[in-house]
């Protein structure tokens, strides 16, 4: 099949991404790094960062062989695999971890020039850090529209006259999702684990026990939770929106070559409308970034309002572009698909402001549960709870109106499950989370912009800059933390439409395995006696032959099942944490205890250990919840077939997504609480109601960056497994 | 149709079991009570309980008035509804209201004389204290049957020969289980909230700020925390069990109806079976009740062996008998539901067990918890989360295990989903739940143990009784928590059973309200465009009509709010028990600070006023969660119709299900850290350990006593407002 011209916009946009990230790192390289402490410190943090990212990739390269191994068994030897998954496997995975690495260093480089150029001014100190964070943003859109890009030439070139070609194709570019899926959980779970070991232990005898501020220097597991920052948030949370990016625009693609397969004109433009409208988000999100930008002397209302501007005016700039696309490539159905992607946009942006109401100190929600803390700890912790599981509520109303929207926007407003009706829909719901993640050049520098900012914060506490730099990257690290919250927000949102959209084009998946196990002599008999042809079979027909409705026991459990994984997982994370955080506990006490004068500046703590200790515990705590994330589909899909899967990710995705919400919130509330006591309130920092607070931050640690971000990720490879296992499922029928 | 003589059987057990109840109760008002400050402090913990139910009545009042004109409207002018419906619903509500009030006099009449009876022997007590307890499981047992015997004559004389008798009759029945939901929610939710709060209230300022010990007569909130002991977990937990026993029998029979159908013999044995069953385990119960007595002098571990042996014995002679009775039945199958039995009270045991694994302090789990205070409320609080959501891991694979297996015994492990297949698999499951609450009599009977040992204590300490019978006391407490642990998993199990059965009796619903409409002259067509018979239709029929799968919009959205429900009710009552113990909190300050004298024992603290704020803010906190709980399925069914509503079911059911075990779990793990630590491990009683885990104990009580509880209500209610809805979402199709 002849690809058109326009598509080449996807590579073009791809380059454009790559040359600009390089183009903001040279720039931001180029600012100095202060003084001699400065140096010192940033050495410090990206000495431990490259570490752990070394380490890690060891472990998750282990489990890449071990994974692309059996992949290539299933694949070659047992012929139940599409053969170019294990190679397909390896590049998603390759190219997620890269996207990580250019990710982390620019933001371990910047967090001292960041400092730095605060020493000049507020807004210097704002276009540096915010620069840097455009560098994770750009080459993660960029490394993803690349490795899409190239397989669909190579794809093409293979499948170009088989029948299914573009079936084929897209169901097999899927499956590339796979790596990147299982390398953003090991980032995510590994660096969670890591950011947290640290955090709560630096916490828990630096401001507690030793009562000395956060990142002073004489606490000895300082540098570690400066570390952590960048491989939790920065790294983690790149890996979490790569894959977000990728499955969306994928799956739409899958979702896209069947609902238009009878029209194969339709059909390859509805494959590469996401891509399209991926491309084209690239060069908005650009012009987005150029406008973050503010004058001399900004308030801090200024600065919210120079990023909120870039954000905006790319959002507003892609909703317009995408009739435009959708009209020019003549999709039959272009203003209704224009919509679904309008729909995931706004359903993005309502999604962020609530996580905002519910997790700033501007609004009741925190306010209360700062007043709580006059009652002491244990009614903060009951409180922020209870708010957390509150606040669960917008959001799944919100998706739960995209879903529907995007749906009926897409088909024409048909509800009847008729099979086209079916398709197109389902589509619509793809092409809506392709929509939510089109700006996400700009939205992930938002959010990496927020560790760099804090971390610049810990190089200036440590080094003794004068109290006004100090004030200024306050400041910076402020605005970090409100368009942290909105960004967990977002990466949540499209983690549960991306999700979705692979869910639906997981049948299509089992389509291509059935037609796969037909070649090699399997027969399928439905219940009527009947031959069931899948080349043929639409939609309703999967799902009377599968018998994938909720009276059939096997859906049902796979829905407890797929509940009770997410609270598992959670519940796994969460003891991570705390062991970790146990030991670096003991490790800190141990060094106050036998290196003299450490509490009197007269001799240096030792940093290495830290790091070392957080480092171990990240990679030995990942591995099980890793695994099981893993294990849980394809043992469902051996003893309970599709219907059972189907049932496990629609039960993970419901109740992932809303403990998600959950955790972030209750997470963020507690944080801003703790913040808003220490402003003054309630008797300010050292009064009871701030001890209080800070055993809800505490608390919260977890929950908002090793837990709940982790679900994200679960919900997603636990979808994206079932896919590369479909011709497992198929084998054991 | 002619009511076997066998029937019989069940009216005379119901009878049985209220005049035992009757006999029980007469016994322990022989008792005496005790010196005259045992019988002051009774009396004034006899009526704040009473007058709290008396102000909960007229509020459930209220709401029951509002929702019967409602049905009177839907049945005799709307006629969409079961003309039955409105009396129905009232009488299950009074007859729940009723053991309520039964089981609450008991308990505040017992309480003091448990403490009289503990002066004299320990086994004494024991025998006082649970011959009470079996007061309140015999008159819920004895009234759930009574008034099932009752509508059973009652609509059999009425509908004798109209086609689909039995399929009326039993359908028309289940509608009554509505009654019992309701009024169960509001004792649940509302109970729930005001001993929280009393207990809340009470120890933060008591334990915390005052540093006097738990019952002290000096706390103003001391009686309305043992109130708080008799409203919510004696007659909230009646409530709910009553619920449970009701549903699980009604929709057995529901589903027993349609299951076989085509042999109106069969027939009219299946819906008698599981009454049958449930009348015998009354008789086996009683037997067990008998059994538990000790020698002089027992040992804790005695006490607990003679706990085990009263409720093992039922479990293992209702095992034996149920083979027996549906083998005298004439039931066809008769092995497999048998088996479908056992499955149910094995089941029970396991959750019961795992219960106990993750939450008592002989364990693993608690013990590290415990640990973990050496570094802070804060890591107590984040292993006490991350154990209460990896406890979740055994009941959800129990609950689905025994899914699978009680399908599958009943219809010949036959897992095609041909609709006779399906329907005898359903009523295995029904069965099941059955089976698990056969030995209600018993099990219940332990459960309301707890709480009158408990106010025994409270009432030993206030009267100032010697060391050794507060000794005793706490031994017959320390069992009535061990109790309390496993009660709390089988109520949860055997809700999620019960819940899961009523899901599959909803379509027997949905196909009653079908005939009536089709009566009134409406039509339905299918999507080929053919007539839709409700008549004929079987249960595939029904999914394929309502297009019940996973790749429906309508059933994806149902699943996520089914998700978001039960955390937004869960964050509901949360924030009402923070609320309502703040107001306690600052009541109880301001009592120290104006009378003068408390603390020296010189003035007596205003209990009252206590008793009126916990009361006060109970029913005004109930309302919103209650009236949301029932609002939620009727929503979704107007807008999203049959397909959404099964969706919100299983959604809710898999995450309420999922969340009420973390809950139950984590609170009750924390609650005996806290004990641990008291009983002298890391620096005991006022060490900065124990302070830690006195916080988790605090988050623990809304977690483990009102949230998790309250979650058995939600699953149970949302399933019985949709089969009572079901006339109106058939209207808005």
């Amino acid at each position: 099949m002849t690809i058109p011209t326009v598509f080449w916009l996807v590579p073009i946009a791809s380059v454009t991404s790559l040359c600009m990230a390089w183009y903001f790192f040279r720039q931001m390289m180029k600012e100095e790094e202060g003084n001699e402490r400065m140096i010192e410190i940033a050495s410090h943090v990206r000495k431990g960062a490259m570490a752990y990212l070394k380490q890690q990739y060891k472990v998750v390269g282990a489990v890449f062989v071990v994974l692309a191994v059996l992949f290539a068994f299933m694949a070659y030897y047992l012929k139940i695999q599409n053969p170019w998954v294990p190679v397909a496997f390896l590049t998603g995975g390759f190219f997620s971890a890269l996207a990580g690495f250019f990710g982390m260093k620019t933001a371990t480089y910047a967090s001292a020039r960041t400092a730095n150029a605060a020493r000049k001014g507020l807004d210097k100190g704002l276009k540096v850090a915010f620069r840097s964070g455009a560098v994770m943003g750009l080459v993660v859109v960029g490394l993803g529209l690349l490795d899409i890009a190239l397989w669909f030439f190579i794809l093409n070139a293979v499948y170009a006259d088989s029948p299914l070609a573009l079936v084929t194709i897209t169901t097999t570019m899927l499956t590339f999702g796979m790596g990147a899926s299982t390398q953003a959980l090991f980032a995510r779970v590994g660096g969670g684990i890591y950011t947290k070991a640290a955090d709560v232990g630096a916490d828990l005898v630096g401001k507690v026990e030793a009562d000395i501020p956060e990142d002073d220097p004489r606490n000895p597991a300082t540098i570690a939770d400066n570390v952590g920052d960048n491989v939790g948030d920065v790294a983690g949370m790149g890996a979490d929106l790569y894959e977000s990016y990728c499955g969306s625009i994928l799956s739409t693609a899958a979702l896209g070559a069947t609902a238009f397969a009878l029209s194969p004109d339709l059909q390859l433009r509805a494959v590469i409308a996401p891509m399209l409208i991926a491309a084209v988000g690239i060069f908005l999100s650009l012009i987005g970034i150029f406008l973050v930008r503010t004058k001399e002397g900004a308030s801090m209302k200024d600065l919210l309002r120079a990023l909120g501007m870039g954000t905006n005016v790319s959002a507003a700039l892609i909703a317009v572009a995408s009739f435009a696309i959708l009209y020019l490539l003549g999709m039959s159905n272009w203003l209704g698909l224009a919509f679904s992607v309008l729909t995931g946009l706004v359903a993005g942006v309502i999604i962020g402001q609530a996580t905002e109401y519910y997790t700033s100190q501007s609004y009741r929600p925190t306010q209360r549960i700062a007043e709580a803390s006059q009652t002491g700890a244990a009614t903060v912790l009951i409180k922020g709870l209870g708010t957390g599981m509150i606040s669960t509520c917008i959001p799944v109303l919100v998706i739960a109106i995209a879903i529907m929207l995007s749906y009926l926007f897409a088909n024409g407003f048909n509800l009847d499950m008729r099979a086209d009706a079916i398709a197109t829909g389902l589509y619509g719901i793809g092409i809506a989370a392709v929509g939510m993640l089109s700006t996400l050049g700009i939205t992930l520098a938002t959010d990496a912009y927020g560790p760099i900012a804090d971390n610049a914060g810990g190089n200036a506490e440590m080094s003794g800059l004068g109290e006004e730099v100090r004030h200024r990257t306050d400041a910076l690290d402020a605005l970090g933390n409100t368009t942290a919250a909105t960004g967990k927000g977002f990466a949540i949102g499209s983690a549960a439409l991306t999700a979705l959209a692979l869910l639906a084009s997981y049948i299509e998946e089992i389509k291509m395995a059935m037609v796969r196990a037909m070649e090699k002599g399997q027969t399928f008999i439905d219940m009527a006696g009947q031959a069931f042809d899948p080349h043929t079979a639409t939609m309703p027909d999967f799902m009377a032959y599968f018998q994938v409705n909720l009276m059939n026991p096997r859906v049902l459990i796979g829905v407890f099942i797929g509940a009770m994984a997410a609270f598992l997982f959670c519940g796994l994370t969460m003891g991570a944490v705390a062991r970790a955080a146990q030991a670096m506990v003991e490790e800190v006490r141990r060094q106050f205890n036998e290196i003299k004068g450490i509490l009197s500046h007269e001799a240096e703590p030792d940093y290495g250990r830290c790091v070392e200790i957080s480092t171990r515990s990240a990679q030995a705590e990942m591995i099980v919840p890793g695994l099981l994330a893993i294990a849980i589909p394809i043992v469902v899909g051996m003893l309970l077939g599709v219907a059972g899967i189907l049932g496990l990710l629609a039960g993970s995705l419901a109740t992932g997504f809303t403990l998600a919400v959950f955790m972030a919130n209750a997470g963020g509330a507690w944080d801003n609480a703790k913040k808003m006591v220490e402003e003054g309130h309630f008797g300010g920092k050292g009064s009871p109601c701030h001890k209080a607070t800070v055993v809800g931050d505490t608390v919260g640690d977890p929950f908002k960056d090793t837990s709940g971000p982790s679900l994200n990720i679960l919900i997603k490879l636990m979808s994206m497994v079932s896919i590369v296992m479909a011709g497992l499922t198929i084998a054991f029928l």
